[in-house]
């Protein structure tokens, strides 16, 4: 195979012409293969089904003295507090057990923001001229979802292996209007990187112009290590305090993908006064979360090194889909430099770059072909990619079967959509 | 015994000396009672326990083809739709299944209006100069917190046994600034009354001059008949659609004191329409809410039949705690004429009404014997009420006996500060 670039125009018209007909035999398939969100697949499920009968009689729902059936303890239950603090390497009293989304709680904080203010606001965002959050890209497209809501001005900061480029970050929070940042610190999504040591520190040392800067600190895959044992990660709570900065930081992780997505229980660590100010808002709006399916998750998960030896039998099943991405891309794509990608050791997601100016149209090939893949342009604000490049691969929820299927016909539509963007 | 009014001063001191020294023998035990919140008892919580286990493999885990561990069907699982929409009398389409309380669901509604706007709102709520609303009184004190943490204000209507003060109601919505009304209409909070139909008609039929006025219909206690079988209730979606205004209504509901309070599931019933937009705007605050929990209760509750007989179960445990105060009240306090309460036939509560000027002072008698009531004021907005009368009584959450008690201990102490308002 030689590198596209070195194709004189009738090799390119050669390989084109084979190429469509390989694509029109998957076409004609009739595929349905989905790879758009980040889904654990039915196997993943089926490793928790002891939490379904783990709180299983009125006696097992009595925990430290409280009736987890009933109305009480808005925080959360003392155990979980316990159980998510040693997960995150923060202490009890930060945690903030909610119910079965870390993304609500994300929501809710933002909303409330903009209702309230958070602790140190001068007046809630609602009454500001304008609201600009920082979103290193490419990034999740369900946190810019929630700021493009909420009318924020979004600012794309260029991620590289280590994490943001923090000396953006550090030029642009000291304007007052940007009131915050998202970030996936440990297998970003779609990145799969792990931010370095150098610009996690960075990060904890800002000093934001806006006295009431939200650092949104989306640990959402903090213990989903697939290729390496577990990677412990410092307590970004802990390094803001030290920092100076004890209330900027909003840290978030959930269960979703370590027991049920859709009815695991969500968490967010926060300093003391911001769990005192947030409680004060929180009573107005629920009475307690769903405490019987937090001590579900106790009993459960029992404590971390139960939950990581759980999160190693997710990753026995997670790697070998991971393994069929990155094999597939290495043997088809890599020959040709069209395209280049992330090898993350953990999280849930591949981040590829296509040729620029291809991404839509290879989604848009593999949508015809049956399968789905995120939109293009999702992982940047509002949905678009300056250089309609970036391509998030799900890898998680088919079968390694289709899987191997669905990353075939990728290859195929990457190189459709190079040679056609090369001129043919 | 006669009337306080009939006593003379002489008799009053003597009274009010022989009541001191019973309540200082009340004093002296020490004791540690709550009526202060709608909590069911313990004994109302053993009868469900079997939607612990009710979903217990992975098997039983799909429902209409759904794996409800997993991600998606943000509005609710189809089956939960049917049952809820059974319940309230709307069509499935029309209901929204959503976390385990509704008061969440309704603080979202409200928060949304003031972030993003209703339906047919011109402007988000927090680019009005006002917002006012209306607030039925007495009225459940966590509907008036929320409006007081938006800042709105709360026009207090009064109730008497049919339900709000319709002509009232009816001229002041023609000010657009009022945006909505707080309505419990079947064993209203703290009152326990049923909104009579004209009083629903007319509720129906409003036009307010605000073109997203909201009526929040918190349908908290459709099917907890305690001393009757269940009344049926008219939907009022349906009410609403036939006036020409089928997008003024959102109605809530949820299994709080049906299931487990802390364990149940909320649900919103409101127009297509209204949904299609608040799934538009939900999309974006959570991905799915917990089927899991929902299928649990498809299963447990099967139908309205087999709800209803629940329900019957419940009563069964309530009726004795709604005659132990009652028939206190009735052979302490009616023949004095120094208080009037309500008898409802179902809900939670009994509202009282202790000689004006003296419900702070008796809430606080209540207080230092060790029993904690609703503080006075609560049922208010802003926990002001202008005549310092009303008590709510909460009496599902203590044993028969502990409530027996507790009545004689409140009898005492309504006695006690009628004397001194009367003057010795």
């Amino acid at each position: 195979m030689k590198a596209y670039s070195e194709l004189t125009l009738q090799e390119r018209r050669d390989e084109l012409a084979k190429l469509q007909k390989i694509y029109q035999d998957f076409h004609s398939r009739g595929l349905n293969l989905n790879m758009a969100r980040g889904k654990p697949g039915k196997d993943q499920l089926d490793l928790v089904s002891d939490l379904l009968t783990v709180v299983s009689s009125a006696d097992d729902c009595v925990d430290d003295g409280i009736d987890v059936r009933n109305y009480g303890n808005l925080t959360g239950i003392p155990s979980a507090k316990r159980l998510f603090a040693e997960i995150l390497g923060t202490k009890p009293e930060e945690i903030l057990v909610g119910g079965n989304a870390s993304l609500n709680l994300m929501y809710d904080l933002i909303s409330k923001a903009y209702t309230h203010g958070l602790l140190h606001s001068e007046r809630p965002w609602s009454k500001e001229p304008t609201v600009k959050f920082l979103c290193p890209v490419p990034g999740y497209d369900r946190h810019f979802k929630i700021s493009q809501s909420f009318g924020m001005e979004m600012i794309p900061v260029a991620m590289d292996e280590n994490g943001p480029d923090m000396d953006k970050v550090e030029a642009l929070v000291r304007d007052p209007a940007v009131k915050g940042m998202w970030c996936v610190p440990k297998y970003s999504n779609p990145g799969g990187i792990i931010y370095s040591d150098e610009v996690i520190d960075r990060i904890a040392r800002l000093k934001p112009a806006a006295p009431d800067f939200a650092l949104m600190w989306d640990n959402a895959y903090c213990i989903h290590d697939v290729f390496c044992d577990f990677i412990p990660f410092r307590d970004i709570l802990t390094l803001c305090r030290e920092a100076g900065s004890p209330d900027m930081v909003y840290e978030f992780a959930s269960t979703s993908k370590v027991t049920f997505p859709g009815a695991g229980v969500g968490v967010m660590a926060a300093s003391i006064d911001n769990q005192k100010y947030m409680e004060s808002l929180l009573t107005v709006e629920i009475i307690s979360y769903d405490k019987l399916n937090q001590l579900r998750h106790v009993r459960f998960l029992k404590d971390k090194d139960t939950t990581l030896a759980l999160m190693k039998r997710h990753a026995q099943i997670l790697a070998p889909k991971f393994s069929a991405v990155l094999d597939a891309l290495e043997a088809e794509i890599a020959p040709l430099g069209i395209a280049s990608w992330t090898k993350p050791k953990g999280g849930y997601f591949v981040s590829l770059d296509a040729m620029p100016g291809t991404a839509k149209r290879v989604v848009s090939l593999m949508k015809q072909a049956g399968v789905t893949l995120t939109g293009a342009g999702a992982t940047y604000p509002l949905g678009i990619d300056p250089l309609d490049s970036n391509i998030r691969i799900a890898p998680t929820l088919p079968p390694v079967s289709e899987l191997k299927l669905a990353m075939e016909i990728l290859c195929v539509c990457l190189k459709i959509a190079a040679l056609e963007k090369l001129g043919v």
